[in-house]
This record gives structure tokens, C-alpha cells and sequence, in this order.
């Protein structure tokens, strides 16, 4: 369930040569040849941890010589002074890369932290956690899975996995209805359909549809209640739309299936970690 | 001033590719053909408008008979409400390039606003707000180009356009002095050099050795003060580590000449903007 | 719904450069410059057309001044002797580009013609023609689009945008249903489930895990039947496993959902389809 | 004269991409760990084996800890139910990988087979069967080595490796003679030259030319017979054009030096492989 | 005949990456916007020009709205202070380009003349004057195009297009006539073969073999001599090996076919050209 | 301070596949498998050794297999008949490998070799050899690499790590202080600012702008004297233009900082190495 480095080496890549260049000018100027050196990744403060093997793809692409020993999971708590993991190879290599793999790191861990923060804010209320499409570009694959180790599920990974039929499908198609026929038409009953609708009206119209899931896009509290009452069984249903902590406690008593937040992606706190030479 | 194509091409194909991957399966059923459509980009809410050719680059990768009007100047101010620029070209294409095309701009705009605030919270004061290299991973050259246009400047792009003796340079080199002098025996005087230091010993160390930036990272609010009296005119002199907005307010009254936030680019705030189609 | 020029143009590239290398040495030495030439791509038998813009895309490549006139749209039928496109631009372009052409042209109208031929044997029992991933290594995108073009529908496009439970899975999960279980505990109603089952026995249990396509792979006619029996709407139903067009013929009287067809694409017959100059 | 890594690794990067994506989601979700696994290749059909080391390339991109043990050599027979070769590692990587080295391996034995069979039925005769550039695009060195394996020979690898004057060139030059003359002040005798004709007329200016080859594309039998006597010794010689196993065996009394046979590449029937997990 | 893009556009990116990298700060500086720019590109010594198209290329990938106009064709004399082309565009982007394209255009002009001068140094004799694989890393294309521009022609593109049977072959072969045999026994007659030999020994062994070249590197230029007699017309003759230009007249009155020289691509005098604005 | 193999691995697969493109198919008819070989690198000429693992990262990507032994360091002087390195691994790979390998390393040699002499021109003297942006395409790092292995310091390496104000900048900003105003409004000080001047005035203009270089462009030997007489301790100089051995000597006795020569790069003669089989 790691993530595959053919998923994440060319964002890898594009990190160490922006970062790199035509070399370190310091580290190079400074270490004359390959002493080694041993290091912590410490965390400065308390979250989630998250690394999906990227350590290891950065180093084997910088100084394959470099050895990573993990002393906490992904996915698991991690205190303030908790040692996150331990590098061995030449002291240049591991200054060399340091801060690629900490700007790394230093995301992932701040968005599976804030993913664990909203999924025990809706603790008990059957509600799950979505996250969106709203990425840092390159990076969908390492956001997504730090959403899943925060304990968030995953939307749909991009524009490819999942029929989303959105207020300008359904105006181009002319109604909800020829939309989703239009998609049946081409992909059969292959992908589960997500349609936005605006209020009951619609909602009337996804159900006839046949919609998988129903999405409630920046509505109003009560409309989204009778809707969702409306729905019943009948499909899943979604509250998207500047979902904030605030507005996380609101929506605890809705009887909703999931909630999709861009804000664990779009705007990510970072963590803080520090690399500590021995 | 602009980003040139050649230094955001790459991020953008990655980002294109993992969001369109095999194809946008929901507009690509819906629209038979080339309709044509016509959409605006309008700030949700007040800031820095920044894009930086994005569009353009985005949508000529995908669909180059896209066209792009913009309204607003990158680095001025936009209101909520204001149109930033208009694209007109095939709905269908419009559509499928919007969410990658957002996710870009969300965080340039995110970073320019809060570049913008940082700066008119020194304003007056002759300090200079810099970045750092914590940006996100591929997006080193957007992220520094956002900075710029929010009114802060750039500090080095990577590890090869300028040297900065850290904590670990130092103790592998035996001192701040004979570390300066192997950067100066390989690289002459090519360089603009700058070393980080923990106390008044240090500093004295770096002005002996000639650095031309002196950095004080994470240090004591008093001990800097006699740290940049001791330095004079003799170096420039930055602070560095954790400038949260709070503590840009106490650094005001410190003559030193550059504060640098890695939070502008690690820890965004995405900047609210809609698509809507006319 | 035509092919976008990322999905293919990574094979276009590596297709160009295997074929032209180091440059055609046959024609760069005749032609002297840039003679004017027109060309016709005529069928040399009766089947369905099928280019997907390939012919801009591949000549965009090599020489953008040439101009492609479609005559014939993809998944129309064309007889022998009948004009699909024409071209016109330098005629040492146009022949230097000719083979690649042709090579990805009659593979993708030989599987749209095949196909129909399939889609046809079934017309009138409700049963759908599904491809496979059994497709030629870097033509994925191509070869589902042809079947496509040819009146098939498209199976998943690889290994990331549906659940599939095989053998394997299931015996590793220590059944279908834990198999199951394990899925949705990381993706949630996210994808459709398609279960492989070898008899009645794993049909219930595929049933009672919910699965939403069971399939019978290279399973006996009359265990087909009982189970199909079984499942009724509880669930859709496909028949997998070396189908040949004899096979095909015998399984028109089942009421199963799909039928795939691996040989569609692994065991393409080329159409044949020849460049004339005017 | 196995294939070369950097021969095919183009190919089988694309490949995995567009089968895995982001990600196999099935056995992702039920294999949790690294469990070991243990595999079998098996023919499921009597043929002609051919993996050039793809195997080895597919899954060091995958999953570098496979280890493949191959009991079969490439062009050898291999018969129904025989193991080609082994696979240990993660059961996980082995399963994720199985569908793109099948795909791979499907087409290659399946090419070395039919070709086995096309230079069988010459034997005796002296004719060398030759392939093609009618390859699948992206793969031109696996299908040609595949025709290698199966007892064939190769034609020009492309475009850049060997003059071949069609009727376009000749038109162009203002005929076969001066057609040559170009080349050869072009090139000098660094390439074999070879020459299209359509009758005995052609055949004798190409001899005065000096064509080292003379091809016969789609002639009448009596016609190339003909030809083939006015030739002699003084040129080698070639028949192409929609040669199938039918027209085999009427050419085997024509002392003809070579058949080119596109089919053997554009019109693959795969060789049935499959993985049995022990 | 000239450069295709496909040829050069590797090595064009490559050279433009590494030169702007992060952006021309200099002149982004300086230049806020589009300022229209003409520029002439002007010999500074007497030459052979070569341009292979190179600058459209080049500025084709920085800024696609420069216009470039020829004066003068690749292989022929250009005079100092004569106009070789001129460039129209933004002035920015004309100096930004400007460095990368005089490195490549120094260095074609540069071989185009030394090879001309070797050219006509055999001018009467018959003799070819041909290139080695001995090119900058990465430039082979380009240095090879060069060559031709100057008169000379083009020896073996890389290992893939012509058999050269050297010392170590020979050696492992057991000899010339087994080596010969084992290329035949892969290749067929496919492509032209070249034996390199010691003396007259290896002369008779090559002859009997069939060698279509027979190479000489380094010999002694009586034993040369002898050899060549003995060779008469059953074989072309190459000679090889710091072939110089006091060594080139030695070898005026020998009666071989061609002089091979590394050092016209291995130790190129750079042409002198500048680019002034008007 | 070698070369990591990010700066270099793009030219070396550039490299490796202009040169074997479909494969070697000399080598790969000859050696039927994996015969081990022993091979040592020999120079043939008297000169500086510079190879900046280069043998390593080229054999990496052909055979991973092939050992090297490095019996000589970067830098250091070489005598003729001297071994530099040994390898060790499959023959096959070690001949197919041998031509790529030695076409860096006689550049690299060469250039190493003539900066080292350019140095001791100017041993005593105080002035420093710099190297320009001249370099071959694509091998800019490599070139830079071997000066500094010569005793060379290397000037800027591209447009982005130094601000260089040349003749069309201080035209385009109307004279060099607002060519200098303009670059400290964007860049502030964190780059060294070089100016090109062409005489005593615009020397004046270039202190009071406070540049920290001044560079004299092709200049006469008693200007350049005054203008650095006028400079003193106020910045560092520059002579550059045409710097052969000649001009060389003249320039001893100038207080100059630097010489920056373009011939150590742009006209490289090769230094002659060989591989010797055991």
C-alpha cells in the first residue's frame, strides 16, 4: 500500500535538479571525499507521520550508498523529539539532499496530520473524510497518499477514474438526465457516476439518473438536510465546498456519507522536522 | 521577468498527466465535438494576482487553439470579484485543463498575497522579506517567482548559486574561517557567501573570514541586537527560522537587512478563484 | 472523444525515432528540398477506419507544414478503394513519415474492423464486446480506442482505475469475501468491484460480498449458465477467456452482460492501407 | 545478441505506466506487506520461446528484488505445459508486473513462432526469410529480434540503416539510374543499396545502377521468374508484398535470395503464456 | 538533407538548460518587456558556413516568434565580415539565445572548414576524406552534418549501421575469416563489412573473407603501399589514425579510397562568428 | 568535488545512444556471451588526467557489471605509456562501451591538459585563469569540471548564477549605472555584478555603479593598463577576447585578477588515450 516509485520519480527528479543544479557548491567546496556520515530525522513537533518510501527514492537517485533505517510507520503518531528515522552513507550526499527530502517530508507529514485532525473531529458520526483535487501540481500521488495515512479516504485521482458531472456538464448536456445517459452511452456501467446538484429539483433528477453519488456543492445547511433526507439509501452523498474546521463541527449531525476537503491539500501547514548529524 | 516556458514546462506536463492521465472520461462523453466557450477567471476573495504565463503554457499543451486575455497584471492587486483574465477556445478543453490550471495559480496568488502582507508588515523599516528553498517539490521556480511578484525578494534558487556555510559545513571544516577558505579555494570569489551563526564568537569568526551575509538562525531576540551592532556595515546580516507573522511585528526595530520566511512557500494559504463559464 | 495528444504522443515519438534515427537516408539524399507533395491513403479492403488524429500528431512531430484532409470519420465503415485521408506538404516529409503512419493506421483500423465484426455476431442479444488489457505494450490508449471506434466497449484501462479480484487475491485474502472486504476498507465505494469465480460456490460468496461484475473465466457452458441463472440482476455478469468468433457464436443464447475478447487486441489483424501520390 | 537494456527500456517504462498508473488497487489493498511469492511461466501451447530479457527489465524497473531463473533459452521450442522460466519475489510485485511481461512475451513467442514456421517451410530451398519495418510502433528492436529468435533474418532496422530507392524516389529522381547516381553522391558505398522494380525493364537499369538488392513487390510468379534469370548472380534479390503461408509454398521454386514477410510482425497472433503462482 | 529537428532537438534542449537554467538574470533585468531586436550573425575569418538550421532550432524552443533569415547556404565560403544570417525579435530573447547558438555554429563552421581544407589538400587524388566516431559526446549528428557541409563524407554513424571488425574481434573471433563468418552468420549481407589489418597477412585473410573495406591504422606507409597493391580492386581501402595535415600530403600519391580522420571532430578549432545588434 | 552523476547522466545517455542506437552489431555477432575482459586505459601523450567518474557512470548504464579500478586521480599529471584506469567485466560490453568512453575522456584530458599550461604561463603572476561559457553543447559541466582539474577556476556557469552587463544591456538600459540600478532593483545584492567595459570612461561609471568585476573586452594593451591603474582595490578585473598562448605572455605583467579563456573549451585538442586489452 506503499507508494510505487514509478508513481513518484519524476516529481523526485524535477526536486533534486531545481534544488541541486550544477551541484552543491557548498557541501562540494567543504567535504573533500566521501566521510561518512550518520544522521536523525527528528520531529519538532506532535502529528502524523508520513514518508512513503520517498527517503529512499530521493537518496537512490542522489548517492545510492545511503542507508535509511525507519523507526516509525506511516501513518503513526509521532511526538515532538520522536526520531522519525536514520540515515547512514558520505556526510555530503546526506547534506546534499537534505532539504529536498524535508520539503518533501515537512508536506506529507502536515497534510496527514490535518487529515487525522478533521477524520476525529467527525469521530463516531459514520461520516468519512475525502480529500479532492486540489493538489499541488506534481504532487497528486504524494497528497493523496498522505491523505490516506492522515486516515482520509481518496476521491478520485484525477479527470480518468470517475465520471464527476459538474453545473457545465449538465448545462451543456441540458439537463442531468441526457448527462448521465451521454456517459452511460460511452462507458457503459463501468465507473461509478458523482453528480453536483444544486437542490432538491436536481436531486430528483440524479436519483432518476441513477447517480452513484450525490454532491452538495457550497449549499446551505438545511437544503443539504432535506436532501440528503430525500436521498435516503437511494445513493451516497457528499458536502464539498471551503470546508473548514468550523464548518466540520456544523455538519457532524448530517446524516452525509462523505465530506471532501480541498483545504487538506490546497492549503497544507507544513510539519516540522529537522535532520540532526550524530 | 517573466517565468519562461523552458523553466515551468515540465511541472506543468507532470501535472497535466496526473490529473488527465487516460483522459477526462466525464467531458469527453458529454461533448461530441469543438463547441466553443468562453470563460472567466474571477478572484473570490482580495489579493495578489499572480500566473505567470501559466495559462498559456497549460492550455498550449493541451488544446493550443486556447486564447488568453489577461486582465489584471501579475503583482497588482485583485479584488474579489475582478475578473483576472478571460480564455476563450473549445469548452470541452476549457474544462478539462481547469482544475490543473487552478491548482497552479491558488498557490501563486496564495503566495504572493502573503507576501504582499509580510512586506507592508515591514514596510518602512529598510527590511528586505526573502524566501527560502522550502517550496514545494517541482515548484521551486513558481514558488520564487509568486514571492517576487507579491514584493519580497529571492534568496538563492538552489545549492548552486550561492554558498551558505551551515552548522554541519562548519564543524566538518574545523571552523567557520578554514570552511570560508575552502569555499574560496574552489570557487574564488565567484560567489556571494553567507554563514550561519549561533552567537557574537561566530559573528567575529564570519567578518575575520570576510562572509558577506552573516544569518542568525532561530536566535534570541537581545543576542541579535549585539549581534548586528557588532556587524556594522561590515556584512549584511539575515534572520532566518520560524517568522511567523507575530514575530515579524518584534523584528521590526533590528537594523538587519533581510528576514527570510520559509512559511510564504511551505505552509500556503490557497488563494480562493472560480471559473465561470459565460 | 477523440484520442488527446498526451495519451499518445510518448508512443508517437519513440515510434518516429525508432523508424527515422539518424535520418532517411534515401529520401534526404534524392530530395533536395522542399517539393511540394499530395498523398492519399487509400483502403485496400472493406473494414471500419480508425486513425484518432494520429496523422496530425505524428506528422506535427516530424513536419509541422503538412496538412491532413479527413474524408472518412473513425469508426465509419470504408471499402476498398475508398480515400480515408489526404495529405499534402513536403513530399520527402510525407514519405519519410509514411511507414510510421501506416504502422499504427492499419493495426488501429484492423481492430476496429475486428470488432465490429464481433459487436455484429452478438447483435440483438443485449451483450456487450469488452476489450482486455491484453494489448500491445505502449499502444493501451490506442487499442481501446480502436475498439471503441469499432462499436466495443472499453474494459478497465489498467490496473489503477477498477477493482479486480483474481485467483491470486483471493487465495491470498483467504477468500472472496475478506478479498473484498480488504478493498473497501482502502478504497471505499470508490471503484466498481469485478470478482473472477470458478463455480457456484465462489458466485454466492461473490454475491454476498457484493461485488458488482462477476466473471467466469474460460468456464464450462453449462456451469455458465446455472450460474448466470443464479446471479439474475443481483449482479452483471462476463464471460472471459480465449473467445474466439466460433466460441462467440455459442454463447449468443446466455444472458450475460459483457463478453471480453483479449484476442481483439492481442492477435491483431493488420488492415491494409496504402500511400498514393497524386 | 540478447536485447540491450537500453534497446527496450523506453518501451517498457511506457508500458508500466499505462498499465499500473497510480497504482495496482487491487493487490495493493489485499497484500499488505511483502509476502514472498513464487511463480511459474507456462506455455500453454506448442511453440517457439522468446523473453530477450524483457522479464528482467520489466521488473527491475518494478520491483528490483525479483529474481528471475529462466529454464528455457530464447529460440528454442517449447512445448505445451513446459515452464519457460521462474519468478521469485514479493507476491505482490509479481502479480502487479504479470500482465505488461505477458503482454510483452505474448507477442514475442508469438512472432518467433510464426517465423519458425514461414522458414521451415523453406527449408531446403535457400531462401532467407526476412522481416519488416510493419512492426507495432515502439517496437521495432522486440519484434525484430522476436523474428531472429524464430530462425529469420532482418531487414533494415529503419530508415537511416540501408537505401531502399520505391516508386516515389525513382519518380522523383527521374529514375532508378539517377536515383542511385543521387545516393551514391550522398553516400558514397557506405550502404547497401536496394532497388523497387515493377518489370524487366526496371530490373536491367537497375543492374547498370548497381543495386546491391532488387525487390519484386507484389510481381506476377512468371514475371519475377524472369527477372530473377536476367539477375543472376549479379544482384540479390527479394520478394515482398502480402506474402502469406499459402504463397509460401508456391515461391519456393524461385531462386530468389530473400521473402520479406510483413505479416510476421503486423499481423502477431499471440502465444498463450500464462503465471501460475506455486 | 539538412539537420532534421527529431536529430538535434536532444542536444539543443540540453545546451539550453544548461546555460539559462533558472532564467538570464541579467537580462530579464534589464529588459522589462518585448523591445523588438535585429540582429546579424558575422564571420570573423574566412570559412566554410554551417548552420544546419540550428538557429531555428534553438530559438524555435526559447521564443518561437523570432524570425530567422539565411544570407548564406550551409557549405559555402563565408568571408570575415561577411552576413551569414540575421535574426528579427524580442531583443531579450535574441540575447538570451545568443551564447548557445554561436557554441554550436563555432563548432559546425569550425569543422566545416578544417574539413575542406583537408579536401582540397586531396583535390585530384581521388581520395575521400571521411569522418570518425570520434565527436563531441552528444553532438555526433551535428559533427557528422559538419563534415558533409565541408566536403567530406560520412563514415559509420555509430555501431548499429556498418560492420568494423577490429584488433579485439579478431582475437576473439580466432581470426578474420572466422569473425567475418560470424557477422555473415547473424547479419547475412546486410551490411557492408570493414576489416582492420596489421599487414599483407591480413590483407589475404580479409580478401579471402570478403571484406567490402579494408582498413589500415596506423602502418607504415611502405607496408601501406604493398597492401594496397595487393588489395587492387577487390576491395575499397580506408586509412587510418592521426591522420594530420603534414601526414595528408605523404599520403597524396597512394592509391587508397579513403583517408579517415578523427581529428576534424575530435580537436576542432572553433570559427569565429559574433551576433551584432543594429 | 566530482561530478555527481545528476549534472552528467542526460550527455551520457545522449551519448550511449547516438553511438549503439540499435546495438553493436559487430560486437553482438562476435562474442556469443559473456566472456569476462580485462582492459586498461593508456595514455599515449603526456598531459593532466581527468575522467570525473565519467567510466563509471557510463558503464552504469550499459553493464552495471563492469568494474573500474582508477589508478591515476583527476588532476593529476600523466605520462605517456601510463595506465589511468583498468576495467574489468563482460569483453563484449567492454568494447561496445570503449568509443563513447574515450570521447569524453580525451576532451576532458585535453581541456585539463591546456588550462594546466595557460596556469603555469601564469605561474607568479598572481592572475587567476578562468574559463568562459564557450563550452561544447551539452558537456558545459564536464568542460567546466576538467578546467578546474587543470588548475582553472570556473567563471559563471550559465545566465543564472552571475550577472554579466554586456555592451547590448547597457545600450538597451541607457548606460551602465541604470544597466546596474536596474539588475540591485531585481536581484538586490544577492549576485555578483561583472561589467564589460570599453574604455577609461565607462570604467568610472562602472565603480561609482559599484560593480564588482570590471571586465575589459578585447582591449588594447596600454587602455587596459590605465583603466586597471584607475581601478586599484575598487573592484576586481577581467581581460577576455581571443586570449591565445601568445597573448598570453603579453599579459604577465598586467595587475589583471582574472583571464578568462574561451579557447580552453571551445577549441579543445583531444588528448590521446587508448584501451588495451589484457
Amino acid at each position: 500500500m506503499a507508494l510505487l516509485k514509478s508513481e513518484v520519480i519524476d516529481i523526485v527528479r524535477l526536486a533534486l535538479k531545481e534544488d541541486i543544479g550544477t551541484g552543491d557548491i557548498t557541501t562540494s567546496a567543504i567535504f573533500v571525499g566521501t566521510e561518512p556520515g550518520n544522521a536523525k530525522i527528528i520531529a519538532k513537533d506532535d502529528g502524523v507521520f508520513c514518508a512513503g518510501m520517498l527517503p529512499d527514492y530521493i537518496y537512490g537517485e542522489l548517492d545510492p550508498s545511503v542507508r535509511i533505517k525507519y523507526l516509525k510507520e506511516d501513518g503513526k503518531i509521532i511526538h515532538k523529539g520522536e526520531i522519525a528515522f536514520e540515515l547512514n552513507g558520505p556526510a555530503a550526499s546526506l547534506l546534499t539532499g537534505e532539504r529536498v527530502m524535508l520539503n518533501f517530508l515537512q508536506r506529507m507529514c502536515g497534510i496527514a496530520t490535518a487529515t487525522a485532525k478533521a477524520v476525529q473531529m467527525l469521530a463516531g458520526t459514520g461520516i468519512t473524510v475525502l480529500d479532492t483535487r486540489k493538489t499541488a501540481p506534481g504532487l497528486r500521488a504524494i497528497d493523496k497518499y498522505s491523505v490516506k495515512m492522515g486516515g482520509g479516504h481518496n476521491h478520485r485521482f484525477g479527470l480518468f477514474d470517475m465520471v464527476m458531472i459538474k453545473d457545465n456538464h449538465i448545462k451543456a448536456a441540458g439537463g442531468i438526465i441526457p448527462a448521465v445517459e451521454a456517459v452511460r452511452r460511452v462507458h457503459g456501467s463501468r465507473y461509478k457516476i458523482e453528480v453536483e446538484v444544486t437542490g432538491e429539483k436536481e436531486v430528483m433528477q440524479a436519483l432518476d439518473a441513477g447517480a452513484d453519488i450525490i454532491m452538495f456543492d457550497n449549499m446551505d445547511m438545511d437544503i443539504m438536510a432535506s436532501c440528503i433526507a430525500l436521498i435516503g439509501e437511494k445513493a451516497k452523498t457528499e458536502i464539498s465546498g471551503n470546508i473548514t474546521e468550523d464548518r466540520l463541527s456544523a455538519l457532524k449531525n448530517l446524516k452525509v456519507t462523505y465530506v471532501s476537503m480541498g483545504a487538506l491539500t490546497h492549503s497544507v501547514k507544513a510539519f516540522d522536522l529537522s535532520m540532526q548529524f550524530a
